[in-house]
């Protein structure tokens, strides 16, 4: 459903609908076969001149994908008509080169080399928006920190705190997660040669030679050994892409959040047409929101596939492994839609400061209550200010008034304090502790990741 | 994945894959309005003359759909781009019936009206399918009622059984869940029309009578009250999907041990060019088995999905409705799947009733102990039975011998019971207990239950 | 964890916990060995005398439970070591009735038999509460039938709705699922006895006298046949107590949303010390919805669990079927908890109508921009209607002023309507369409409900 | 469930156990309790003399669990009644000294710390039995590298490999896994520390301070900034025990599989009573890998659960969060017990060399079909060995005879290989392939992984 040209535009980007289109997956396969004929060739393990008419053929528009779409069920892959239609494509210009087609892989050698070089094309792409996101967010953090916002816990006003450290938490988060896909893609980059049970027999003393030239043509590593029933590399991927896209749903629960009509403080970018309901003008609806937390409750549930596949039977395995055909591509396709538009989001948001400050009014003042008795305590000790908030703040509610009216009322506080001094107690600002350090620090490991994603490297990754 | 045109075909039947497919949701989308719009003008709510052009405009091959889709990420849905495309096909012919368009509508009860009209005739492929399941594991529950082979417990052989058993069982697991999945489609099949908050308020009065015609119009039931964020009945038909494909899982791992090289007393039905492979002329995978376990291995984390979403928010939500787009097409599709494999297989399983026989004599007569136990505890007390029997197993064992040998030798028990009696205590059919009335009972209710569906009803379901 | 005494209370109920207990377990599994031997004894499978000393011996409080746990890991299942302990209890008074405990019988038997009694009544608590949810939840929405407060979709205020109506969708969904978990309770509540491999072998002609009376003496239905194997019923129950949880959650969600500190306007009742915190004298934390949604975050990887399990080895398998043994109670205890807290919380629920009304004037009155548009279609004409209305709304939010304002400023429109009209036209109790009859129909279905689940049964569910 | 005393011991190790028993959690949120009184005594911002008393009081022994188990309904957590209880207990001695306790902090800081230091040194335990686990199965790597079987793909023998290729799989993928772990737990092992909306606000111009000794005291790591709503690290370590099991569940699906009855390859070590029926003497069930096989239903689900609770809202959330609680804890009771098991069967398998090369005779000789093919090529041309080896191997198949004595009769093949060649192509090690080398390399990896984790470091970890 993710990648259909219905719904993909919903939760996808276009170029991850194009990684993961039929075509891109055929071009992924074929391009394996094409390299394996070459190495082959090259090493001497099939003729030489058999490489340049099996390459030839490993052109994806030369195949009708429903054609081999039919076919697989007989088979239980697509990778088996795939040989067979190369095999006659082949034939068509040299019989002898068709005989040396997939010469010494089993299928599954080409769908996992394949998955391997989509897990390294589709982290870098979702590295990319990550990147930008993270950007974005470390933009805000430093725009905005010093603007206060009430701090929420349990869906209630707590304490302020500001819209910088909000975004600085988003942007640590997302620098982490980051670099965790990094990782997990860089593991999964590898090839997958082992014949047909994993000892690449046919191929006699010639295999590790082979291999190795193999993995490095598709810029792929070079495992120790083949992985057909063993993919925690797989597994890896794809928990981190849940957690890319559980990450960006927090944020997107909390931009929904303050989108909503009561609370009003950010606001995903508006552009024509997005959000709007004609009957209803006052109406802006979350509808980035509403995509990335789409994929955040889609996420997990791929993910347990993918677990659950896990327990693979012997060397190669049936239900498990085929799983992840199915599972892997949508969660890169929902990471895709969720990190773009949480990116976009991100960069285009509108910040509403002045509600923000105004919504710290909603409690009448109780959100500074502990800072006052902080401060009192210092002069009268903890305990007695402790008491003397507690009845303010109970008189305050009862009454429906501003607490700094109600202390203002209360001699023992008031000079102990001063006029001027209670009125600094009530700037939100002047509460925030080391909000201000986190800010920092959050955005100096940002920048760190984002240097690191930015250095040129050998590989494609 | 499960509706391309490259893996589709592995995991899900033809029918099911054009029930899904993005003209058919389109199709149905487009049916909602041209029926809403009818009604409407035969209660005098939207003029009489609107609904003719707006009926003719809900052809889905009017539109274009990656055109739809590519405009969707702006309001959200895929509905609200349909409602102005549509909006623009009628005007281009009426301009006047243009503005009734969707009168009363929000997108939502569009799109979960579409939904149930799938689910009704979704739900009838998979019950037909489910029907000839059980009707072929009943045939093999009564053609093999007599056949013995080993009941298999741990994965290890335990007492005999017979195969017609087995078959019994899956027949009287499948005709349960096939009544579950009536049920729960038959309560889903409802009506979804409530307008922007649930209270068909632009409808003024005619809210009532709009909707028991709509539902009558559509062949779907009236709800008591819209259900935009209440979605219990979709989930029970997602949950009864998982349970359909678990149960076929179930099946599918007892035929894929059943066709080990090593055991090999079942195999899928044979075709050309399934399962085989050139270079191994020996093998004989379990695809349809493959298929189906994959199936099983996606269904839970879908399943999942759909729950996680039911924490919706207020009258419509954001995220928890949306997963369902892409989550129950995917169980249907997969269980269109796994339920016609199924079929296949059961009505095609080659069953080597002489392997099973031979497969019992794998634990050198072990697996009759306790038979000859029991008989022996009727002459001598259970006690000594019981003693004998752990003498002469343990021996047999050792000794690497056949029990009846065993026992043959040892005077107490051969002279009590007989050669005679011995060699019948061996016979495997002599210890099925209460095999038989197992499998009558079974038969039975699975008969009731396709007697059931065969029954004619005014409905479509 | 939701077993034990310190996070136990967080998540599920005293009742429920007492069911689940250790000690409660084993009570049931010695149950079915005492209704085993009792019967077995009256038909004379096993010496009239042996079915005292054995029923006396099936105390719970005569075993050691942390002996038996730690005993099961060798034999995979705690049956077994029960089994055994009971042997010697028995053996200690009479060593010839010591013989013919659990004759016949496989573990499976009475773990798969004590699961049903939990079922059976785990259910009874569960839908107990769920009654009184419903009742709470449709007394609330006969009192608040005609208290307006925002409609919200996408988490902004879209159309007015009333109290009412929201708490009848909830009374309609959690009778809805209350019939559900009615059925699944009583379909598997069944005898599970079928010996080591399903036919009874060992008890010769007489196992379906025994299997009729043992089900008729634990008051549970007798299958057609053994289901070792085919979890199917099991899974029903599971997955309906996910659909219970999550339609708990849903509630769950709006609760908390509306007790958000900017919204404010239903809370959970307050009790002493409850989701109060001492520095924060204005907070009143959601904890009773926190306990719902907790439940609902995990309930559906739970299921996912018990559908993953449905895939079982042969006649008794290995991982699938004792998946089942963490997962259901888990269900039960947090289905428990989270019903309870919602019963709580609907009959104590405070409701602050004035809020709720002065919410709805959030938007300046856009959220009564169509009524106006409707009104004024009806003279105008709709096309005119709505252009007016357009353009006013769009006046209102540039100008931040009160639509009713800006409207009765344009003459087109308040001569047409008439300032008293219009008034009306901004009383959202005007624009409420079919809510009424919604709540009534939904009023008339949750009553029906609760009759049925009040009729007296001969059977205790 | 998987902690209590009934059922723990069958799914958890007796340490992981006592790690999360409710008393050690109790124990860890003391001591960081007492860790927060001494740091903030001995940096001035609590009075130095109350630093003792209340490190005094954090004597878990202290505290009745029932009492605050039942408390924390209200709460909303356990840490709130902790406190209280905590406070109660250091005013008895020192009623200055209790108004300290928990100065600065929020119930989450507590919590959370102390998940950290379960993560810590839970992690230690899993690795410290993977490792052994990785020991054990590089051991049978090394002694079985020459010892053949049937290698099998979708449940067939496909081809020849050897019992130690099959180990040195296993190896490397818990050498992979491993690393991910120590790598994940690391990340996790860092201190939360916020006060009540992440800002440490009450602490002022110390938060800094005091969050650097606190974790320092603690043995944890500083993170940039609080994470209360950003959960990612805690979801890698939670999918990291996920795979964790699923690769231990893949191993234990092997040996189950090897276990059979009817293949009888490998065992689990035997103990005595351990996976036996007295009634079934030849039964050896698969206990050990049926615990595996159990933990690896569940924890797909656990996993998703976790995932679920990313999305959280604002600063600190209500669900996603508290499901942590429940999900974390199991997940390393499932994950202790299923590697222990794990590498108690690596350690003591039992392998029977000679029943695997019996078994690889079970198709008459065609799984060597290819390796004659090869041979033949190279005298012949691959086609035309290609069509000699398909007629001979069908005719093995049509006739049931031994493909070595088709291709005897076959003078085109015996005369062109010879009779001591052919017989040398039927011996299974002389078509290996790669076997050996993918041996060695796996087994480096393997070593360099013991080696890392066996480094001393001055962390516990």
């Amino acid at each position: 459903m993710t990648a259909s040209d219905l719904f993909g535009p919903l939760f996808a980007t276009n170029e991850m609908r194009s990684l993961f289109s039929e075509r891109a997956t055929l071009a992924r396969m074929l391009k394996v076969e094409a390299a394996l004929a070459e190495v082959e060739a090259a090493v001497g393990v099939i003729p030489r001149g058999a490489a340049g008419p099996i390459a030839a053929a490993c052109n994806p528009d030369r195949y009708d994908i429903a054609e081999l779409g039919l076919a697989a069920p007989a088979s239980g892959n697509v990778a088996i008509p795939l040989v067979k239609a190369l095999t006659a494509e082949v034939a068509r210009r040299d019989k002898e080169a068709a005989r040396f087609v997939h010469w010494g892989a089993t299928s599954q050698d080409i769908i996992d080399s394949a998955t391997s070089l989509a897990i390294r094309d589709g982290a870098a792409l979702i590295g990319r928006d990550l990147d930008r996101a993270i950007k974005a967010f470390a933009a805000l953090a430093r725009r905005y920190r010093k603007k206060p916002m009430a701090g929420r816990t349990w869906l209630q006003q707590a304490l302020p705190i500001t819209f910088g450290l909000k975004a600085a938490r988003y942007a640590a988060m997302l620098a982490r997660v980051r670099a965790q896909l990094h990782e997990a893609a860089n593991n999964a980059s590898v090839l997958q040669f082992g014949g047909a049970a994993g000892t690449l027999a046919s191929l006699g003393s010639k295999g590790s030679t082979v291999s190795k030239k193999l993995a490095a043509s598709l810029d792929l590593d070079l495992p120790d050994l083949p992985w057909h029933g063993e993919r925690d590399r797989v597994a890896v991927v794809a928990t981190t892409l849940g957690i890319v896209i559980g990450a960006s749903g927090k944020i997107a629960r909390d931009v929904s959040l303050m989108m909503q009509t009561e609370v009003a403080e950010a606001f995903e970018p508006a552009a024509p047409g997005k959000g709007g309901t004609s009957t209803m003008p006052h109406k802006r609806n979350p509808v980035a929101c509403a995509q990335i937390l789409t994929a955040a409750t889609l996420a997990p549930g791929l993910v347990a596939s993918v677990l659950s596949g896990l327990v693979q039977e012997h060397e190669r395995a049936l239900g498990g492994w085929q799983a992840e055909w199915i599972a892997l591509p949508q969660l890169f396709l929902l990471a895709s839609g969720a990190v773009a538009q949480l990116a976009e989001t991100a960069k285009g948001l509108e910040v509403d400061t002045e509600r923000m400050r105004a919504n710290l009014e909603f409690t009448n003042g109780l959100v500074m209550a502990e800072a006052v008795q902080m401060a009192l305590g210092e002069k009268l000790g903890r305990m007695e200010a402790h008491d003397l908030l507690e009845t303010a703040s109970k008189k305050a509610v009862t009454e429906g008034r501003h607490l700094r009216e109600v202390v203002g009322e209360i001699p023992h506080i008031s000079e102990t304090l001063g006029e001027k001094k209670l009125d600094a107690l009530f700037d939100p600002l002047a509460y925030l502790g080391s909000a201000e350090e986190f800010i920092d620090r959050a955005l100096k490991s940002a920048e760190q990741t984002l240097a690191k994603s930015a250095k040129p490297k050998g590989k494609k990754r």
